[in-house]
């Protein structure tokens, strides 16, 4: 944020190209993130949060009520992430606090700033205590992209990664592209290479021929939304891995940082799942693959229960899917 | 097969195009089975038989030295796929119990067609054996395309649902799009939509989404190999989806010719699994889509453990994985 304009990377361009775009408006936060120009829980979180100060910003006389209803509009863009909500309550809690009109400018601003500081500094926590749990050598599965461009820096997934790699650690990395978006061969990838981390890009439907041969020794993945009993929104396939993974005795970490717990769902069965576009499986970049005349599913979520997941790796350490009721004690 | 000339679809082209092709030559069916113009085991198996007594005819002095040289030529354009092998050997070995050159050459077209006419009626039994088992309203899962193109005709996994669709049964198909080369979009969405059968093309990251939820009733693939002991060979995914299905107690049928079983191959380990170029993970119909400089593994098949097989479909009606030996006694 600079001013009172929201800079973004246009992350649906990617990796062919790298643009900047400026945001000025509700409907331009709106919009950046429906249409995922901006994805990733933590980083919509960010957004969400700059979205809500740079409301608040343009608002003759802030108040309750004005504030409230930007909070639920730019909530509704996309269900499932938590962060999302968690950011903007959290610039809206911050802001009621003052009363007078150039105070809660001030403070939306000033806890917009502080969330994603918060959020960053989560991230490289989150890095270094999985980092501990990596061993030189080691080959790692990741879905989806959890990396810097998902969050606001470091990643939380890939943040271990970059830790271990830095550390001189020889690890590896199996990239499940990650359809229908292709965020992992279209993020994950880009972020591996420019970091010089060994990886390779496969078919989501190649993960479990890995790990049925004994070549993964571990899958790390970011999350959507943890319920209170451990359960596990991410995206659509996340299920599918951890399943798998579970079969053949190979440890599923989920790295994340405590605001990504939404306590109030007790179960992933409380967790809205958003369906998107049927076009995003029957096309790619544009252009039909699938037979005319056919239609398609497109839930962009699924639930990965509790029993399936090794471990959930915070800011604060790592905590058993079955114990996050530690966090709030 | 018209004269000494072998039509077959080019099937890379579709759905959009509908193209004829014919083959003249050793190097053109190679082609046609390496480039998967045709593909589909029971489909390059009839290839191969039609290939084989193709080069015979050719051929000035048929002998066994040459035949079997291009048996084996023919054999390694894919190696995982058994029907190949079946249909190749079936020639061979006919062709090779006459003497003379002129009778010789009519026991290799004869036995090229009668190969591909028993394919066809195994296929066709298939399809009315798997029917007893899809009842009204049932709701299906399917991976890659075992349907018409990959067979003969009616297919094998797509045979059961052709035959419960034409009797009546309400059924809904779950197609998994099948990354990397869609051929669940591209050619099982086609031939479902072209019969009018309810289906919806989903992500292969999706099938387990469907699957915890309770809406999918049955599993039904086909295979490129099945060993001795039930492991079954087929498309890269289909573990994942039978390890899943198994865990949500949803039944995983197998449907293939009693030629697809290979009992010189104790157990999936002894199948071998061909790896395929990299680009068709990196690039999608001829357009780069993961991050440049970053590459890819391309497993074509992986090998589902007989534990997670409810059974296999033959044109002899099903048996349990466990009891392939009932098939030779």
């Amino acid at each position: 944020m600079g001013g009172n304009t929201i800079f973004t990377i246009e992350q649906n361009k990617l990796p062919e190209e790298f643009e900047i775009i400026t945001i000025n408006s509700l409907e331009d936060v709106a919009k950046s993130i429906s249409t995922m120009i901006i994805r990733g829980a933590p980083a919509i979180g960010a957004m969400g949060a700059f979205g809500l100060a740079q409301a608040i910003q343009n608002m003759d006389e802030p108040n309750e009520q004005d504030i409230k209803k930007v909070r639920d509009f730019l909530f509704a863009t996309r269900p499932t992430a938590y962060d999302l909500q968690h950011g903007l309550n959290y610039v809206l809690n911050e802001t009621l606090k003052e009363t007078d009109e150039e105070s809660m400018k001030i403070a939306a601003r000033e806890s917009a700033q502080s969330y994603v500081d918060t959020s960053a500094e989560a991230c490289r926590k989150i890095g270094e205590y999985g980092n501990l749990l990596i061993k030189d050598g080691d080959r790692l599965l990741t879905h989806c992209n959890a990396g810097a461009f998902a969050t606001v820096d470091y990643g939380t997934a890939l943040a271990p990664m970059r830790i271990a790699h830095s550390n001189g650690k020889k690890i590896f990395i199996f990239v499940n592209e990650t359809r229908p978006r292709l965020q992992g061969a279209k993020l994950t990838a880009f972020e591996l290479y420019e970091e010089g981390i060994p990886h390779a890009v496969i078919a989501d439907n190649a993960a479990g021929f890995y790990m049925a041969r004994g070549e993964v020794d571990m899958v790390i993945t970011g999350t959507d939304r943890v319920a209170a009993n451990g359960d596990v929104a991410n995206k659509i396939g996340t299920y599918e891995k951890a399943v798998v993974a579970h079969e053949n005795g190979i440890p599923v970490y989920i790295a994340a940082p405590i605001s990504t717990i939404d306590f109030r769902c007790l179960t992933g069965n409380d967790i809205p799942i958003e369906e998107r576009d049927k076009n995003e499986v029957l096309d790619l970049n544009g252009i039909r693959v699938a037979s005319e005349g056919s239609s398609a599913l497109n839930p962009a979520f699924d639930v990965t229960p509790a029993k399936y997941i090794t471990g959930i790796i915070t800011e604060r350490g790592m905590f058993n899917p079955g114990e996050l009721d530690k966090i709030t004690r």
